[in-house]
């Protein structure tokens, strides 16, 4: 079988399992308060200069999104999202169970704008509402497109005038930035917060989140812990980060993503597929014709998106930092033989 | 100045406080285990055709949505209701504060319909989603619409179908049957839940809350008092209601406020003047040209809906059992010289 | 029977009933905007001589604790309180469901001292532990004990000390402050935050919160709404508070009822009945030999506090402002006869 | 420095960690719900001899304890618990972030007993009180002492006559059953649910949550979700899971860490050095004399668990899978030094 289910298929980069192997037997104190993690900490405080940002490890994404929601906002305090995001569709309600209301917007590419967030508060916001409070954006969306630096400085202007925070849920970070032309410093300039993601980016789980406001950092630690977000061996989050981070290794594991995934992409649009979203990042959606889904799926795996018209079927191919250039050639040519 | 800025402005039916003031200086056991109580329990059971029924009194509309679905959901089950319905844009985030999202649907005319459910229902629904589990319909809804009885059973239907508990807001529910030729039986038949409300319509304050669905009640007035919901003088709850619906005071008094607004309606459709949704019941939402609101405020109490394009606005009355007919021919003739 | 089983048992004074009466068909605009709540938040606020503190109008006691509670405090912050105390034992775990921890003090007086607070932060406060920040105090307490100017100041002094706010529930703050000694003034100069109790005390529901801390009043009314604790006829509180408040008769009713316990106190012990606590305010726990709370049950109604050793049984007798001195006098009488 | 701060200061025992890196490369489905997951679910299941048991696999120990109360109870619903217990001093709170109350029990030895739980639940429990629901045990508990089958088996029917829940949090289960002479089975036999922990006892991360009772299976995953509580690469706790239970490794490496503990509370004996709790398990709680601790701490790492009369101080000495033989020498040779 042909693998593009996900890019959280396998395990860790072989650097990073290295470097868990390589301190296993170290003795340190728990909970992130090891020189592992402090190093981390200060590597990405270095990448996105934000020499006093807080920085803090999670285990994973939904957690990240849902402890830094529940620590940023008072109890009448809502977010704004696209309705595809992650915390709208893929997380359970996670966000709405520590009391705080997701009002989902209607973002066809899976990105907000300063025109939908202005629409959303176009509206009154009184005591009997929800107040909006927190804009949040995935980079790179659900639907694989991405933001650019200009579009990340006229949301955080938008908000700035708005009053309301920008949060950046980043779990495919090293994608966005890899194929929007990005760099961690834009992160640390137009989000008040954002996570790096690990686990989708070689290793074996954590996401780091960079608080660059200080008005949210306090109480942030007691947070985590109260939502079980604290890991015990911190330190393995830290060792992880720090080898995927300290030489680049990050960007290039998710460059080898972006280009098996543009390879793909391009052979598709040669093939006639169509795609339900620009092929910008390392998801690809093809819309494929009645029982070609099912064909597929004897020899490839690969995620249903969603049904269609005419009995169409949007599937989701994802590649990551392990995907060989040559399971897209195979990939391709499956796909060529079974739409002849 | 006229009022016609809400049905809760005034105090009591004059009926209602007689039986407050008559029962003023009894002594009886609190929290809503007196006879009173239990007598209006009663009395709703058999208006509604359940003799089972759980009947609950609580003080308001929020706190009354609040509790109950608090009280229905397990901490990942989710509620569908129009985008325009109370908890969604009045309720201030409350059903979220207690953890549950509430999904958006659009509904023009602030309904919910079988093809409403089905499409929300219609993605997958999985343990990383939310999963809805109680459809919120308001009746009358926020724009003065309101719900046939075929349209309540082909509701119900179509919850029994998808596995969904119908929960009807009855803040105006006489109003409700008054126009929609509806009865107490129709909402015992076909919601698992309902509120029957007393605030906007002669009470003081409360709001019954009707339990059929037997797998619905258990530890009810627990979660009630946890809400800070049970009121001490429970009483005060039970005469009330008892007032208005031992004789059909309740459906007399939506009768005359529904009877006023048809008037108004019927006089601005003779000035020309645009509505922004049919007036059923109780509500009218005129659109005024540039200017108009502004003016008509000197001498009228009501409240703006919202502005709309090409600088009109649209602008809310509402009309109570206490709305004397003259003041209506009054604000006909104050609006036939704005607009002249 | 007669009538010792608390002090909510009546509706509201003959007083209170008529202010109700005299503007029950005045027409206002809703939720506690009106001038007759600004009229009595004005009131409140001089006699607690804070001249910009907020003040709130609110249903019930247990809705006004977990509302401030919950407006007050971040996620991980908790309160300390007596074991006894309302939130402890009879709110059904209110404070809890937003999601705040409450440690439970030992007070066998109910009253909790600058030496039990000291030794609930004496353990380590840190990342992992719950982080005490409010301490919760009834006044009158649960046992009917009072505390005095000295007493408050002490627990200001060290709650200042400890980083703790220093809330004080006042749903029987009438009878705490005629049996200790202390006027509103003490309340606002000694708490960050305490409520005014109405429905002990001749209304016929209603709890006036005072913030005088700055710090705590942000967003507070979202904060009511998102709870169900907005009253949409908001005035029906301000309009009650004005009429107790404005020119005594909160005080005078609430001697009434201390009055008619300290002659019921006073005639136990010359029947040699032992007392749970030192009866200082309206509410007295006799505790009385094996079979004798079932007897006296046959004519009085009354709460059975809890069974204690050798058979015996602590009940409670509680008086309120209609309490008829000549019931005193029955209920001795009943007594002597029961005990002889 | 000799480590003897606790037993999660190491990464994974190196067959764990040849499990991981065995596996690292495969591709897998996730969320848990790859063979290696189900691989491991089934050798518990064995194990528990519960064949019908739900088992998952969580992060760490706060979070299945959290996640586990927030799925078995209704709102209302609250846990008693050791006032020593995890959830009551080192999980900042995380149960009642859920909404829950959490008892404090008093016990000296750490243990719940029937004889407290039948006073916890000998007060009234009605709709104004919390309603106890789940008994929370640690085995081993915070204070090293463990409990016997008769023990657990006299719980569980305490339990089941007055309506408990009985939760084991075996964060140190392989401790505990080293200890006590209890096996899985007794587990399965006498909780409700209950957790086995793999972070203290040779994984990286890891507790595997066994919900024996049928009435508190459904709808767990959802609340995992949407607690952040479901890793993305599941498979990783179910690799190391299998690692240490399909040979009885488990039980090895805590059999190892209680035998290093055994002898260094005899050499403790020896030296005349009381110990706070009888040291059962592998934590060793020694009270040291004045100016002692800080002399140690400059040669061993350690946790001060709390200061006591006469200056002096009690910490805490924690061993584990790989603490050498020769450190316990080391540190009992260091002692003696030192107290000479």
């Amino acid at each position: 079988m042909l693998y593009f289910r996900n890019d959280y298929g396998a395990g860790a980069h072989p650097a990073v399992l290295e470097a868990l192997c390589g301190t296993n037997m170290e003795l340190t104190p728990g909970y992130g308060t090891d020189q592992y993690t402090r190093q981390a900490a200060e590597t990405i405080r270095d990448l996105c200069g934000v020499p006093d940002a807080a920085v803090h490890f999670l285990m994973g994404g939904t957690q990240a999104n849902k402890t830094a929601i529940a620590a940023f906002l008072r109890p009448y305090e809502a977010v704004l999202a696209a309705a595809s995001g992650h915390i709208c569709v893929h997380e359970a309600g996670a966000v709405e169970q520590d009391g705080h209301a997701v009002l989902r917007l209607p973002a066809p590419d899976g990105k907000l704008t300063p025109e939908l967030l202005r629409s959303a508060m176009a509206g009154p916001v009184n005591e009997h509402t929800v107040v909006p409070r927190l804009a949040y954006i995935s980079n790179t969306t659900e639907l694989g497109t991405v933001y650019t630096r200009p579009e990340l400085l006229a949301l955080r202007r938008c908000c700035d005038e708005l009053g309301l925070y920008l949060y950046c849920d980043g779990a495919r970070l090293g994608s966005a930035m890899d194929a929007g032309g990005t760099g961690f410093a834009d992160y640390g300039a137009c989000c008040h917060a954002f996570t790096i993601g690990g686990t989708k980016n070689g290793l074996l789980l954590g996401e780091a989140l960079v608080i660059a406001e200080p008005a949210l950092r306090p109480g942030f630690r007691n947070c985590m812990k109260q939502q079980g977000a604290m890991l015990a061996k911190g330190r393995l989050l830290g060792v992880q980060f720090e080898a995927v981070l300290r030489d680049g290794l990050y960007l290039s594991l998710a460059a080898h993503a972006n280009a098996q995934a543009k390879r793909l992409a391009a052979g598709l649009e040669r093939l006639g597929v169509p795609l339900l979203a620009p092929a910008e990042s390392n998801q690809v959606f093809p819309i494929l014709p009645e029982g070609a889904a099912e064909a597929l799926g004897r020899s490839v795996e690969f995620e249903v998106e969603r049904g269609m018209d005419g009995g169409r079927t949007c599937i989701r191919f994802v590649t990551a930092w392990h995907t060989p250039p040559e399971d897209v050639d195979a990939l391709l040519a499956l796909m060529e033989d079974l739409l002849k």
